[in-house]
């Protein structure tokens, strides 16, 4: 049990580490069950910290998790925008696949988008709130003129209206992907609840698809 | 108090009744506070029911909002395939307000909807979860066909397409468009955050009506 050397931290790179080391418990547990699972005191646990001495550090659970969402903007924004500025035919359907590629491969980062305005800003202070949103408003910076330079045609609103659409969708699409094995299963046996099937990629792809098609239309009359 | 004329439901009518009134508090509670304010204990005292007794009634807090949602369902899907197929000049753009304009007359709807996947489907029984599925499944049926005969050129998978994204939208920017009071001020007086700022109707008409137009557009080559 590491916890004696975590008892004190009084250097700002102790500080650190220690923050480090409680968001890596964090992740790795989040990834293994799904964040709701994920208690503050497991991640004490987890980090072996007593509970008290980690609030020195984050004041809540949704503080820990929301410091992971704006990691998750701070990792995907820059590789998306690499993926769409790569593209050798930037149309709507291949920006649309390399959004919805980029983040059914982030399974957590879905995860923690549809808990974000639900759960995660709520129980934190407003200046945790503040620095998590600069980190998203650094994330639209980077990837809607990614997305203006691949579809010319469209505006700063309309990029920032493709970022809202395939966040949202992927994370409620995640969360409806996702349900505990008894509700899988009954999915699988009963087939009038084929319409609660759902495949995050596709359908994101599909629906982003569509709705970069018609805003390219609007604009370009 | 209520409670006494509450301890004994034998009859299949007197059950009715008690179901409708827990069913109402908790309405009238979601509808105040916001759903994830308020608890079972919330209720209980609200009908003057023992918490003890309501659970005789309901297992969770969750299979009594997981019933709003599905009465949310069984009001929305009529109302909203009559307005479309009530339309003058049905297209993308008079499709998608009338989505919008029946989202976000129903705010507790809208709240609902974004907490089905991530709790109300997680803290019922299969059973109760294969009941609402098939209520949902039942204002699909409702609307897809209204869409359809509004836009031709759409197939089923197109309605039911148009129904996620919209849904799944308004469930997330109702989430986000009613922070807590201290983070909506932070919004108003942070001209950093302007993008945090969501207005519900006007987002999802403009981001459904280009999904449409795209939709369209494929369709008819």
């Amino acid at each position: 049990m590491p916890t004696r050397e975590f008892q004190r931290a009084r250097s700002p790179e102790a500080k650190r580490l220690r923050e480090a080391a409680i968001l890596d418990a964090a992740r790795r547990l989040g990834a293994a069950r799904g964040i709701r699972q994920v208690t503050l005191t497991d991640i004490a646990e987890a980090v072996g910290m007593h509970k008290s001495a980690m609030l020195r550090y984050f004041e809540t659970r949704e503080e820990i998790f929301l410091r992971l969402t704006a990691e998750g903007w701070q990792d995907w924004a820059p590789d998306l925008a690499q993926h769409v500025r790569a593209l050798e035919r930037p149309d709507a359907d291949t920006v649309a696949a390399a959004f919805a590629a980029s983040l059914a491969g982030r399974p957590m980062f879905c995860d923690l988008l549809a808990q974000t305005p639900l759960n995660l800003e709520r129980n934190v202070s407003t200046e945790k709130v503040r620095e998590f949103k600069l980190t998203t408003r650094d994330g639209l910076g980077v990837i809607v003129p990614a997305v203006r330079a691949a579809l010319p045609a469209l505006t700063d609103e309309d990029g920032v209206d493709a970022v809202a659409t395939a966040t949202s969708l992927a994370g409620t699409f995640y969360q409806i992907a996702t349900p505990g094995p008894d509700v899988a299963e009954l999915y699988r046996s009963d087939p009038r609840l084929a319409h609660a099937l759902v495949d995050v990629e596709p359908q994101l792809t599909r629906i982003l698809a569509s709705m970069l098609r018609g805003r390219l239309a609007e604009r370009t009359g």
